[in-house]
């Protein structure tokens, strides 16, 4: 259900609405579309951009518009022994299985997302009837401790014994073949490319597959050149690329993304107090800006499913239509990252304390936001539909703050110097604020246009106009109007958008 | 002569200056500085993050906030059909040779910058000696032709069989071993990948090594979007990447960089009127922003070496400390691309003219900017080293709009309620402007550390302050201070700011 709203009875399916809304209103393009798209890489088009731009902006300003935080704009391509520190080189891979009959591949812990729940309970009954009286077990108990049954079926594919098993007959979800699947093997996550002409090992770089590393390694650069003391932080925004098995839903799972992340460095012993802090303050970040805290959760790493690097981590999740999904981690990474870049660079990462006079490695909390991700959940969160009049009206409710357009501006006729009138404040606002002049069709369209394009205000200059000088003002989600001296336009825009 | 500035009689060495400010005070890090860096890789630190999003913002606002322009922002992965059509794949290449003995490489066609003048007399002598009557009389040509000696290098090295004879007796500029060098071969500047596990010829994919592309494959996806109508322009802020053979001077030649492209769609007769009109325009913004005009000049490209796509093209220069450089090229670039994008995807990319009911390929005026390098031009524009009270001071004269911190606030000393006051008004300017807050120190100190960061305003709560209300508001470039009432110090900032 969670997947649907309702409108005049009718279900709408949420997510097909906002992937047709992007492209035809110029949100989201599919990369390379005249080529047939290049899976999971996608284009902002010209009001998709706005919106990135803008929230990346506020994430800017929240983040860095602080004393105790500095920004930073690594860069894509790094030493390739970054990545043998961080790890990525041995451990950033997935599990991977094809279908030996139609070539198709699979990530085998996100298998079970491919296979529906009338299958699952009948492969689960096959199993039982084929397993061995030690695996039976592992399976029962399997099956006790998971809450449903998608939940079972991420735990079977975690067992080595289980997962082989299972794909001795499992249906392959593309071609529908039984039980003829490769081996799981491991595929590392990294897309690999050479500097310089010669392609040899040693010439090996990696596309960073997350931003967060091209801070660590520049954590004493830019320590003593801000000649900040800790606690203090490291912002950056940036790409980072995954060389997916499979890509899905829209802008969440995507090779090509964008990364808000920043990372704090904290003397050991306070890493509790910041972590809390950061867990707190960033979820602030989304209701500041008009997200229900009711779709927003946390999701708590139990113990036992922590990253290598990680002494404590939650999630902060949103529900999407499609269920609830992470859009942000917050992580206590200890020490490990300038650790193990002290042990593989052979330079010390160690801070000096100059009223202890000690020299130790910080620790660390990340707060690592998905900026794609992020559009996508404002997208969706701001998707609405009503009937008004009669007649459906899409509306997208953002938050005035990321609007791609702040103001739209009518002359309700092309005469009687209404379009004169209408360029001035087009002028007027254009230094301050991002705005659209239209002046094509009958004026309730023009209203509709711009509420599918998420436009909190509308200034219309009409008849009455020419008469005391005044305009209506038009707020986008109650469609109420008021008229406002036309010299005063800025300054009340400026006021509702604070 | 243009490497240096004079100060006190003395040459000052501006890049190496410029280089050194750099990485001290945070505005750029050698990327991964501790495994050695990663040649043609730079990351932008604190200061230098804030200049860089200041000149994009600036190019943004004058790009796309008016009527004819919208933005985009394309993914970096492509699909690899685009490259083949825009001819990238065939023809994006260098000539390279290597030094048998050393194993240093060179690009052959500015492998001329490496050799210094003394050289450069004594092999043209040798080639005038060993040269057959034919190649002779070419050379003599080429020298007579030539300004300089630099110029004839270059024809030299444009030349397939004159420069095989120079590389049979020239000294590696590196190690000196005399004419034993590799034939010159080509070698293709895009990096490439693979998409999906299979390192096979149908997954390889490149990082664009233009943001243009990007462009023109959403052109009529974005004309829809948008519903505009010809002449109008897509403008895109992106990185790019070339797998230089030889990168050099500092941001000047990357592997990694950040472009600012602009695509003006226009009626095939119309082209001369655009192009003219951008020309002229691409200048206005960098003198708007502070860019002397006798340091900014066009080079047209001469008819025989315009690019395979180009009907006419321009660069606009800046006269960096080692010679004039492009920092933009203005093209009109015909018809080619949109047509081999509708020859090698099979769609059509035709422009219908509701008013003449005509279907045609629109011309593309192209405004190609680089960021990283109009970064470079900025940094080395604004160092300036004068003598104020027999001291050195070293001022960065950034434009206002474009420094990375726009104020800095002082507390005179640490008590009397002086810190109070300044984080009083600390917190009124940041919502509106990116503020620094220092006590520490001298305040003297303090004003010199501005100074290099290139903060234009710096604010003083002082004695006075606490007696009647006001604060010193000091500028950056004539060291005047005058004093202003404390509530109005956010208004006095942004008239000056304007």
């Amino acid at each position: 259900m969670l997947r649907f709203i309702i409108v005049q009875n009718k279900e709408i399916n949420v997510v097909e609405k906002v992937v047709s809304l992007a492209k035809r209103r110029g949100f989201v393009f599919q990369s390379s579309e005249i080529y047939g798209g290049l899976n999971g890489c996608w284009d902002y088009g010209p009001l998709g951009v706005e919106l990135l731009k803008n929230i990346k902006e506020e994430w800017w300003r929240f983040m860095t518009y602080r004393d105790d935080v500095e920004g930073l704009d690594a860069s894509i391509l790094m030493h390739p022994k970054v990545w043998q520190a961080s790890g990525h080189v041995d451990n950033f891979s997935d599990p991977m299985i094809d279908c030996k009959q139609c070539k198709s591949r699979y990530r085998l812990d996100t298998l079970s997302e491919q296979i529906n729940d009338k299958k699952k309970e009948k492969y689960f009954q096959e199993m039982k009837e084929n397993l061995n009286p030690d695996n039976l077990a592992k399976l029962l108990q399997l099956e006790a401790n998971s809450e449903n049954l998608d939940k079972l079926y991420e735990a079977i594919f975690e067992n080595k014994e289980l997962s082989e098993s299972i794909l001795g007959f499992l249906n392959c979800p593309n071609c529908g073949t039984k039980g003829n699947f490769t081996e799981p093997r491991s595929f590392n996550l990294m897309f690999k490319t050479f500097v310089g002409p010669l392609e040899s090992s040693e010439n090996i770089v990696y596309l960073r597959p997350e931003t967060a590393q091209g801070i660590f390694v520049n954590f004493l650069n830019v320590q003593n050149a801000s000649r900040q003391k800790l606690p203090f932080g490291i912002a950056q925004i940036g790409k980072a690329f995954r060389n997916e098995i499979n890509t899905k839903n829209f802008l969440f799972r995507t090779r090509e993304f964008e990364q808000m992340e920043m990372q704090y460095f904290v003397k050991p012993e306070d890493d509790k107090k910041h972590y809390d802090y950061w867990k707190s303050k960033r979820l602030e970040w989304y209701t500041n800006l008009g997200i229900s805290s009711e779709k927003l959760r946390y999701h708590d790493h139990p113990a036992d499913k922590l990253a290598h690097y990680a002494k404590e981590a939650t999630d902060i999740e949103y529900l999407f239509p499609f269920g609830w999904g992470e859009v942000e981690g917050i992580h206590n990474r200890t020490n490990f990252d300038l650790s193990r870049h002290e042990e593989y660079s052979g330079k010390s990462q160690k801070y000096f304390d100059e009223e202890t006079k000690e020299k130790f490695i910080p620790f660390i909390i990340e707060t690592s936001a998905g900026a794609s991700r992020g559009f996508m959940m404002f997208l969706v969160d701001a998707y609405d539909e009503e009937v008004v009049e009669g007649e459906t009206r899409v509306v997208l409710r953002f938050h005035p703050r990321i609007a791609p357009i702040k103001a739209a501006i009518f002359p309700l006729v092309k005469k009687d110097g209404m379009p004169e009138i209408a360029r001035e404040i087009e002028s007027e606002l254009r230094p301050f604020l991002r705005v659209f002049y239209d002046d094509k069709g009958a004026v309730g369209r023009r209203y509709r246009r711009q509420d599918e394009a998420g436009t909190p205000f509308c200034i219309t200059i009409d008849t009455q106009t020419l008469e005391d000088g005044t305009v209506t003002l038009r707020e986008r989600d109650s469609m109420q109007q008021v008229r406002v001296q036309k010299e005063n336009i800025l300054t009340e825009l400026l006021k509702r958008l604070k």
